[in-house]
């Protein structure tokens, strides 16, 4: 079982709008709901490669309450902990004269100190049955920027392996527990380590403690750093369409490809055809099977041997 | 007892971002949620007044849930009927940099044939205990444009007098139960009769069955024709702020005056002069007091005596 987590778990929402325009009022005339946060959406394409996942963090509140139950519709798990404030929405206001999506973003509930413990309990329960963790999204206010280092050692001793996707404080106080793969785009790559070379500023980050570094750079594919080689991968062509979902897809492949134990060239092959296959999908956590299939044989791959690349 | 109706009743939601910029992501970093719709605002006004105001209409769901429990914070007695659908949500997102305000409207949960006839004969037993009834707001989806014709014939039946605050065919559809006072704002007043001229139009929906017609005209003040004149009322300074909840505080004073049975020109005076109060604050259904006061014996009334206002 591929167990992610989801710490800041939201209520995703979406408004169809005929066009946005500041300072105006707007008839929302379509409205819809789902479950998400980077751990879920990993899940949900996870479950759609016919992998076993299972969804666990925190969520609270009547906002929570309806995140569960979509999670329920979808026949996602829910081992998602309880805490006592409402978690949040992220609201995407798509206008349909030119197809483009803005974004509200509201920061989550505060997290008391009992309730981090409650889940560090839980967590240390839930992995005994996972082969990997993977642990995505921003930390909600109250928990430590250690919260990572601690869930990425208890997986450790459990022997499940971890993929990490978070930037700032909570990458960077994740790295010293050695997580397996860690997942930066190339602006949060470049932000925690104040380099714009992804090779150099991958090889700082492995030196930090991350085992292997997929930094991922949109359309431009992904350039992996690990202890058997350096790579980088790329889609045979650009896809037009909303990007939001690609980087959970790219997790979703790495966490698959942790568990089967393929080689790295597999594992970035399909991180890069899922996470170009998310493209088409308007929203996050869905993917088109026509581009995987037709993507996953047609990837490059290409080895690097530069200096920075181990 | 003042009864107002909320017949598409609303959790109102503000996010305030620093800056709105459409195509982009913003993190909300307040976010304040009451609850709202028109006949909700107007209870709000009543209350702060020192007026015995309930709390009719249609909500269900979480959204509801929420909107109802924010109505016991407030200590505004909640006798709305529970329907299947969720209830819809207003969204306001407020900019720092330049303090305006961008409106989403969700449209609220169609109301099946069987929930209207429920609220109908709980409308039946309220009315019993009021001597006035707000009637503010739009029909939600399922309900027939004549649903406000219905109540009105009910409260006269009772004894009530009513105030009706709506617009398009739900205003229409109405004036033919003799409503005692309809309040549409210049806008809506043009659009269902299809004449600017404000005296003109008001004119033609009494003759229509409105008994009176107070058209608000924002920072013009009112004009009001009725069974025993026409005045013309207008606010002594310009007040910059939110215009939002004007059109409610001037229903709460328009229903407040048929409850104490005062002359004409007085009613107008309390009109204007809370609408203006209320411009300075940032949601409906609030206004500053000491603005109220200032104006309450400052505000213009002059008599018209103009061809049309009889």
């Amino acid at each position: 079982m591929i167990l992610t987590v989801t710490l800041n778990a939201a209520l995703d929402v979406t408004y169809g709008v005929d066009s946005l325009r500041p300072r105006t009022s707007h008839r929302v005339d379509t409205t819809y709901e789902r479950a998400g946060g980077k751990g879920i959406n990993v899940a949900r394409v996870l479950a759609a490669l016919g992998h076993e996942a299972a969804v666990t963090g925190l969520a609270g509140g009547p906002t929570g309450g309806l995140l569960r139950d979509e999670l329920r519709t979808a026949g996602l798990p829910d081992d998602l902990v309880t805490v006592a404030g409402d978690s949040r929405r992220t609201l995407t206001v798509v206008s349909r004269d030119d197809g483009e999506a803005t974004v509200f973003n509201q920061c989550g509930p505060r997290v008391s100190p009992g309730e981090g413990e409650t889940f560090t309990d839980h967590f240390a329960s839930l992995v005994r049955g996972a082969t990997v963790v993977a642990l995505c999204g921003s930390l909600p206010p109250g928990l430590p920027p250690d919260a990572y280092a601690h869930l990425i050692r208890t997986a450790a001793r459990a022997g499940a392996a971890s993929v990490l996707d978070t930037s700032g404080p909570a990458l960077l106080g994740a790295l010293v527990a050695g997580p397996d793969v860690v997942k930066p785009n190339a602006a949060e790559l470049a932000a925690v380590t104040g380099r714009a070379d992804v090779p150099a500023a991958a090889a700082q980050l492995r030196a930090l403690g991350a085992r292997a570094v997929v930094a991922s750079s949109g359309p431009g594919g992904v350039h992996a750093v690990t202890p058997n080689g350096a790579w980088r991968a790329a889609p045979p062509e650009q896809l037009a369409g909303n990007p939001t979902g690609a980087g959970d897809a790219c997790v979703a492949a790495l966490a698959a490809g942790l568990a089967t134990g393929a080689p790295w060239p597999d594992v970035l092959r399909e991180s890069v055809a899922l996470s170009a296959a998310a493209v088409p999908c308007p929203v996050a956590g869905d993917f088109d099977a026509g581009t995987y299939h037709r993507f996953r044989t047609a990837v490059s791959v290409e080895e690097v041997h530069a200096a920075h690349a181990h």
